[in-house]
This record gives C-alpha cells, structure tokens and sequence, in this order.
C-alpha cells in the first residue's frame, strides 16, 4: 500500500517536490513502525483477558510488544504485524493533502502523533472487542456497534480528517487561489508532474486493497466464503465507482475522459467498500460505487470552494467516501450476510435500510462518525495548530518556490541531461555541499 | 497483470499519447469487471448440475452472479474473481496494438463485447467441463479434448486474433509505413518513450504469471507437485525465450543487445509455456522457449511485411506465441505428467508427438486453433468493422498527430518544467476548459 | 526482487546508461535460470540418502533437475524454484556496482560463475544440512554451525564481495575521481537520473524482503510463530535503520533530508536483519537496525576513500551489513528463540553475547565470513581479472562517454518530443541500422 501511496503522490504533485514526497512516504512509514511498536498496538489492542479491568476506550498492556502474553506470541505477533500496514497507511493518507509545503520536521512529528496514539485509540474502540463502538462488546451501541470491516471509518475517515485539518491549516500552496482583476476567485491548476506513477500507484493500491479487505477475513468464521464475497463486491465498487466518475467528468467537461477521475474514481470505489465488504451483495456494491462516484465528485468541488487547497484529493476520496462507506452498511448491509459474519447481530438489527431494518446499523455508524470527526479533528487541530504557532509546520515562501527537492534534497529528483555532476573533496564526516 | 501490461504499454507508446493508454488500460479492466459480471461469467460457466440441459458451446445461468447455485456461493464468487481477472488481460492484450490512434468510445465498445460475450464463450468450450472441447466433457473432442492449461489459446490468442483484426481494420498510425522516391516500402520507427517503465512492466508481468499459471493448479489432483512443476517450467521458459531472442536480434543485428527483444522474448516465453505448464518436463520447457523465440521473430516480421502497425507487437506474443503453445502440448507433453493432471486422457491419447503419441492432443489443438480464429476473427472483424462504418473507430488525423493526450485528456502526461499552470474560475458544475 | 533491484538500479545510474541496467538485470535473470537449472542447483544441494558419500564442501547431483529423486519430485522442484529466486538476487547486487561502465558479454560470463558455480558451493556450506558450516551437520562447526537464516552472508555478503571485486578490477567511471589544481583528491558527484524509480525499487525490495525472510520459515518446525517473530523484527530493524542513516546524513550535512539515506537505510536494515531475523527479540532488531546504519555510513565513506566507485553502494549495503548481520546473531541471538528454531543448537551454544554466551555462534559466523571472502572473493578476483585480461571486461573510454544506451542499445532510454523517429526498408532478416 505504500508502495502504491508513494507512485500516485509522487506522480501527483509537481516535478520541483517530487523526491520531497517520496522521503515522506518512505520515512512515515518507518515513524510508523516505531510508534506502533512502542505505543499505538498497545492503545489499540492492549486488554487483559479479565474483561472488568479494561475500560471501553483504549488499550493500556502490550507497549514495545513486551509483557506478559505479547512477547513472542505468535499471534500478537502477526496481529501487530497486519495491523502495522494499516495504520502506515491511515498515516500516509496526510502526505498527499499537505504535499508542497509542509515541514519535514512537523510531518514526522504529526506521523509519530497519528500512529502512535490518535489513530489507535480509534482502532481500540471499533475493532477490540473491548471497544464502545465494537460488536464484540458485552453491551454493544446501539445494541449493534459499528460494522466497519476493513476500516472505511477507522482507517480511511481518520486519515481524511487528518488531512482536512492539516491543508485547512497549513492554507493553500502559493498561487493556488486568487482573486482577479475581475473580483473572480480563480483557481490555478498545478497539473501533476508524471501520469504513467500516478496510474502506477493506483493499479497497486487496487491489488493491495485485495490483501487490506482480504486480509481482514483472516480473523473470522466461514472465512473462505466472506474471502471469495469480499473480492467480488471489491471488484464491482472499484469498476462501478471509476467508470461513473468518467462519465460524470465527461459530461461536464464536454467528453473529456478525464484519467484523475478515472484514478481517484478506482480509490473512491475502494474506500467506500471497505467497511461493508463482507456484508453487502453484488448489486448493492454496484451502487455503493456509483454513489461513491457522486461523493467523490461533490466532496472534490467542495474544497476548492472552502480553498482548501488539496494536491491529490485525498480528504475527498478517504474522509468523504470513507464516511459514505460506514453508512453504505447501515443501508444496504443484507441481514443474512451481516448476521454470517458478525454472528452477534442478528435479526432486525442486522438490516439495512433497503431490507427495512431498524435503522441501529445506520444509528451506529453515525455516530461513530461523528464522534471520530471530534477525536481526530480535534486532536490534529491541537497538533498541527501548535507546530503553526512554533513556525515549523509550513516551508518557506523562497522554499516553496524553489522546490522542496532543491532546498532540502540537495537537488532534483530528475537528471536527464547526465550534466548535473557536482564536485567534492573527500572527508569521513561531511558532505561537501 | 493489468498493472504490468499498463506500465508496458505506457512505456512503449509516443509520449504524447501515454496518457491515452493509461486511461485505456485502466477503464478497460473497469468494463471487463461489469461485463463480466453481467453476462460474460454466465455464457463461460453458466451451467446446470443435470447435464442434460447443458449444450457443448454457452452458459446460460448466473448471470450478474444470481440465481440458485450462484447467489452467495464461496466457490462460485471465487472462481469469478480467479476468471475474471483471466477475462480482463485478454482484452487488455489488445489496447497495445491499437495505441496511439483507436477512438476510446470505440474501445470500450470492444472491451466490453470481448470480455462480455466472444471470450466467455471461448472459455466454456475448453475450460467449462461441458464445452466440447474440454477434456472433462463425457465424449471429448477427438478423445481427449484439448490440454489449454492457463490459456495459451483461450486468453492469449484470443486476445491476439483480435488485436490482430483490431489493428487491420484501424490502418497503421500515420506515416508508419509509405514509399519513398525509390518505390521501395520505408517503415518509420516510432520509439518507445520510456524504457524503464517497459521493463517494470515486463517484470510486474513475470510475476503475475505465476498467479495465473500457479493459480489454475488450485482445482486439480495433486496440486502441490503441479504448482511446483508449473513455477519450474515457467521460469526456464521465459528465461530461455528471452535469451533465444535477444541472440537472434544480436546477430542479425550486428551485435545489439536489444531491450525490447529482452522483454517482449520474456513474455513470448511465458505465453508459449502457459498451455504446457504442468505437462512438459524442464528440458521440454527449455524447447518450447527456444522455439518460441523464432515464432515472435518471425511473426513481428510478418506484421511489417503485412504492414500491420502493431505497436507493442501483441499480436506476435500472444496471437502467434499463443498457437504455438497450443500446439507445444501436442509435440512435447509427456504421458506421465499429462494423465497425472488430466485423469481422464490416458494411453497412446496422453502421448506428445516426441513421445510416439497418435497426434490426437496435436490435432485437438489444431481444430480449437482454427476454429478460435474463425470465432472470435469473425465476431471482431464484424465488431470493428461496423464500428469503422459509423466512423469511431479512429480518431481524426489531426487529433492522431497532436497526440491524444492533449486532445481528449486535458494536456500532457508529463509537466517537467512546472510552468503549465492553468487558471478557471470555481464552478459547482463545470471544468473551465 | 529482481522487480526491485531493477528500478532501484534504473534510477540510480545516469540516464545514458538506464536502458543497459535494464537488459542487464533482465538478462542475468534469464542467465540464472539457465545456470542454476543446469549446475547451481546440484552444487547447493546435490547430496545422497546415504550421508556417507556425500562431502563438507559441495553437492553433486540433480543437474538438470534430472535423476532419481529430482525428476518430477514436487520438493525438489519447490525448493529449486524457491532457492533460484535467491540466486538470482545475489546475482543482480552486482549490476549496480559495476554500472555504467563494465562491458555486456563479461556481465553474462559473470552471471553464469556466480549463479552456477560460485554462491550454489556458499549454499552448500550453509544451508544443506550437509554442509560443513550447517546447524543440520551432525558434527558442525564450533558445535554449532552458523546461522544465517535467509541469507546475511549467504547471498548479500557474496553477492557483496563478488561487486567489490568486479568495482575494484574495472577501476571508477571515468571523471569519477580525480586530483585537482590543489593536489587534492576530488569525487564527483554523478547524481541518479530518477529518484521516482529509485524509491519504487526500495519499497518494491522491502516487500519482496517478507517473502524471502517470510519463505524461508517454511521448512521448520513451528512456522507460523516464527513467521510472525521474522515480520515484526524485519519491519523494525528496516525502519530503524532508515531513520538512523537519515539523522546521521542530517547531522553531518547540516539539516539535509537525503532520499538516498533514506533509502539505503531501509536495504541496510533488511540485510543487517536477515540472517538473525527468526532468533532475536524486537528490541533487539531496533539495535541491529540502528548499528546497521553506522556500518552503511562507514562502509559507504570506506568505499570513497579507497576511490572504489561503486554506483549505488551495493558494497556497503549488501557486503558490510551482510557481515555484520551474520556476526549479529552472535551478539544479539536469544537462547530461548535460537533453540525454538535451531533444535540442534541447545544451552550455552545457542546463546548470544548479550545473554552471555560461550562466544561459538560469534565464531562460527567470523570464520564463515572470512572463509566466504576467500572463496567468492578469490574466485571473482581470478574470473574478472581474466576478462580484463583479454579486454572484455570494459568498455571503450568513447563508448562510456555517449552512454550505453546509445552504443548498444539502439538509442536513449526515454524519447520525449516525438521527434526521434528513424526509418528503415522491410528486410526479413535485418534491422536496417
């Protein structure tokens, strides 16, 4: 997933911040895994075995996967491990919004915040069975909790919404939007800097989400027909999803097969199945993706009409169809499928609305929802508002200008003309810049 | 495997139509999954318990995967995913001989009557138990049906007969070929554009190879074995085909080691030992790799003599190399390994030509060849040729020689020198072209 | 991996020469398969049932994968395939080291050594249990053997030594190093071409990294703890050891970010984890990763000063923390985990320094290693120094200056205005140059 994230961001952005973006990428995830070794598995998944010592909102044992029960335990093991690649991914979602302009030093800082503790405590309450929102709690919410399978909601929202905090405070790269001659705000298209990575990137990510919503069977009954159920309904969203945003951006352009919508359409598809994968059938995975589509394409306008100046669109396909994937559930989650793989829900609970259901599933998703946007929103708000106020959250203006490559890289990440060879004297300890 | 065609072709087209082949690709496997889920599974598998209600050449149940026996079936949800990811790379093979010129209406047209209704059909005869060329059928085609492993004939020459129409019907790309002051025919060589992503390419393709290949072992007899023979024959094939022909190219070349002969002899392996896999001994694949070498040669040569501008040479790789691996099993197949697969061909039947057999699995591949290519040549030249009577099938020439990128897809792949910034005012319902 | 290795390799070189590093890695490969099917696979592991007729120092049967016992043996076709892929990484470290400059034939000659010969005699020695290094000897070693769980010093530190010595013997790229006015010994800088394909190749090599360490778990006992133990120490040590060598480029260069720290960062850290990564603990893998890093830094700097131009430090990545992952097994091993894994190795034997062991699994790995530099290092020194003995080894001085690609590859990698497009006459048997 990384691999895919780091192609299509690094396509995306423009040719002067390109090597920036894969440092990024390439280091979050190793802030990644040392902040989910040392404390995020342990906020998400750290319980006892006696249920009264554990609370409903974070996990507390298991920190450096030390302790008794953790360390060299197979299966914690292979649970942080799969686990790990999620939450480098929830963390990696933020990269892209905030491409161009944001500090290295605050990007990491943000990185080690979200893994570390932000994210996880979302994990513990959804997917721990001791969580307020899990469907395995004694006493679930809504007398369902929330079914998000593979994290529509709990990986996918919570990395949205990081990203919507981040470019809203970071503000626009420069030149972004402005106000013309006219009294017209206009926006300045910075086209990306190489299609073929950015096709790279989401071909990946598309295989990868086989592994993510695939994955996440691992763990459950009569896991071989959920397996084969998931990859289907997988399939259909993703195609249904990119083909209708063609279509929408074709019509309003005037046929233009636009390849962005095409890509981000695959993405949209994919987040907004990821919650009710195992629970939905075929046909409802068709709709889920033409809806998406409309997600998508509302929720893009709307941040270049809020000017939040997103590079590759990142809070509209992860936080937007990340929130319609939560209650894609709760509407066309099939009772016989729900209550087959989350053996709790049963009867006129395990409904969605188009199986007139009572509404819980939905209730349920809402409000996690909700309550995640206050947790990560104000949390990040909190964070990245004090790296603003301590001047290290944006680049310089001459930086920015410059390129990113050049003022921190130590040149571009291009060399086609073999005529860029610089000279140093030798030396154990420096570099000769 | 839509991944490695993608970066291949991308790489491999003029640069300023990448953008086009990346959209195409991608919207391709989009179409296939709907068409595929649609019909296209129906008229490949569609088939009832009591035989007697099946006929030798179509499904006729299952469409959009509904119905008694299909509706939330494990094994028929996985088989889907397992062939559709079958029917999506045969029409993606021929995206790369139309490049630079076919309309996209016109090609999603294609994609979705291949994938939908021409391949399926090829897929029950040989691979649904019913089909009357299938060695499960109760009175199989010449006794033993044919041997078509992981589609060297079913997928690969498939997809190459209708590149092979496709690129007919359409003309080459302008100023491929024309006569020069002297009267003698001149071929203009249009270059690949990036090498390094046809290499990813080629690599991400060799590996999918063992998905596929490894993969069709999953619902034989004593798969473990098989799946170990297949990855063994596999890669010496394809090592052995891509040496053979860079070899080729360097002596009569007057000692170039040419990179597209390096890739394009590596999937020329791969796709001659894609019908054999599990049934030639090593020393047998080596053969079969050499061999296949000269039939690329010799049909990439073909093409030109032709004057058909392919501009991937698909049509040689897989259409030529997809016969000769039909053909390979008939020649080299070892009766041991074949009756150890294929339970039901037993004796003198089971027998390759090198072995003393009676030629029945070489004439029963024979028959399937010829008549795929009256099949799907027939349905395709139909398909394009009344495509090109309405006029969509190519693009006009002054869209072909601005490049398509620009006409149809908002401007070119590449923005190295971050200047080509545009402006639009904000618009809820429009792209401010 | 080779995936990996080739666009890692790609992107590092100047552009000139990025067609050249692809057939070189595509081709040597295909050279692997052949050499490793004909003669690597008997020499690694070609032993009789009756241990008394087999040797300490190398195999001698199953060439061709022939003979009773290889011929159709599911086993031995698995493991050949799987110990093939490993060949042919240790084959491919080469490639970057001698970029840009070391002659086409004499890579293939090289290829074939190596992969046939050279690293299958390591692989006897190590990994078949009749090996006079191996844990499975019934009389090993400084009564442990060494443990080089997926390869440490099997593959990277061969594959280390082998591109020391071919870097060494072909001398620097021309202009690389040089005196200047002042008498002082000035390095050129020749900066990579693409970085985009740089960090593909890295994140493409730590995925392929789980398979190799992940794969080699699935011939012992109690797979799937140990798989899980290997993933998490393989995911930190990677990560630990990237962040490492970043801060230490940062602090010496004043505040850089550098991408290729970053990203030799993380191959350090998977080769300094590999041959321990199933017997240490966690925190343990945080050290190694962080050591890792100063052994890279260090080695990279040795390299420079003894003016070895090795293009994208194969040598310090892949040779130095090669070596330093075999000896840190002896440090760090964890009796407890050491036993779990090794049965054979018990009580004191299987305890590392830190858990105050007798010191043998330290020996072991120290006298694997230099024997290991002796054997490959005396064998490559012998092979190159013939090639460039009889003029083959490099190319002409006039040659490197226009780039590889240019003089052997029918022209530059990329072709991005359109405009280079050359013409020919049809001939059947010429590529009319």
């Amino acid at each position: 997933m990384q691999t895919g994230f780091c192609m299509l961001e690094c396509g995306s952005v423009r040719s002067k911040n390109s090597k920036n973006i894969c440092v990024k990428n390439l280091l979050d995830s190793c802030v990644s895994t040392i902040a989910f070794w040392s404390m995020g598995y342990a906020f998400a998944y750290g319980t006892e075995k006696d249920s009264d010592k554990n609370n409903d909102y974070m996990g507390h044992r298991g920190f450096f996967l030390a302790g008794n029960g953790y360390n060299n335990d197979g299966g914690q093991y292979a649970k942080w491990f799969f686990q790990w690649a999620f939450a480098a991914t929830a963390t990696s979602i933020v990269s892209g919004a905030v491409a161009e302009r944001c500090g290295m030093t605050a990007y990491f800082i943000y990185a080690f915040i979200l893994s570390g503790f932000v994210y996880p405590v979302v994990v513990y309450w959804v997917w721990c069975g001791e969580g307020w929102l899990s469907t395995g709690n004694t006493d679930p919410y809504f007398d369902t909790g929330v079914i998000d399978f593979a994290g529509s909601g709990v990986v996918h929202l919570t990395g949205g919404i990081a990203a919507f905090v981040g470019a809203a405070i970071l503000g626009p790269r420069t030149g972004r939007f402005y106000t013309n001659s006219d009294d017209q705000t206009v926006i300045k298209e910075m086209p990306p800097h190489n299609s073929a990575l950015q096709v790279l990137g989401t071909f990946i990510l598309w295989l990868g989400w086989y592994a993510f919503n695939g994955g996440s069977t691992l763990q459950i009954t009569g896991q071989g027909v959920t397996l084969a159920r998931v990859c289907v309904t997988t399939t259909i969203c993703a195609s249904a999803c990119s083909l209708t945003a063609v279509i929408i951006k074709a019509v309003l352009s005037g046929g233009e097969y636009d390849l962005g919508y095409a890509m981000n359409g695959v993405l949209a598809g994919l987040v907004s199945i990821t919650a009710g994968c195992p629970v939905v059938e075929p046909w409802a995975a068709l709709l889920i993706g033409i809806i998406g589509a409309f997600v998508y394409h509302l929720s893009s306008k709307l941040m270049l009409y809020l000017q939040i100046d997103d590079v590759v669109d990142a809070i509209a396909v992860h936080g937007f169809c990340g929130i319609w994937g939560v209650l894609a559930v709760g509407v066309f989650g099939s009772s016989k499928l729900v209550t087959e793989v989350y053996l709790s829900i049963t009867g006129e609970f395990a409904k969605g609305w188009v199986y007139g259901g009572n509404g819980n599933l939905f209730g349920a998703g809402l409000v996690f929802i909700i309550v995640n946007i206050l947790w990560t929103g104000g949390f990040m708000t909190l964070s990245f508002g004090l790296m603003s106020y301590f001047g290290i959250l944006r680049v310089s203006q001459k930086e920015e200008e410059e390129g990113l490559d050049l003022s921190h890289h130590g040149g571009s990440a291009y060399n086609n003309d073999d005529k860029k060879e610089t000279e140093m004297a030798f030396s154990w300890f420096g570099f000769g810049k």
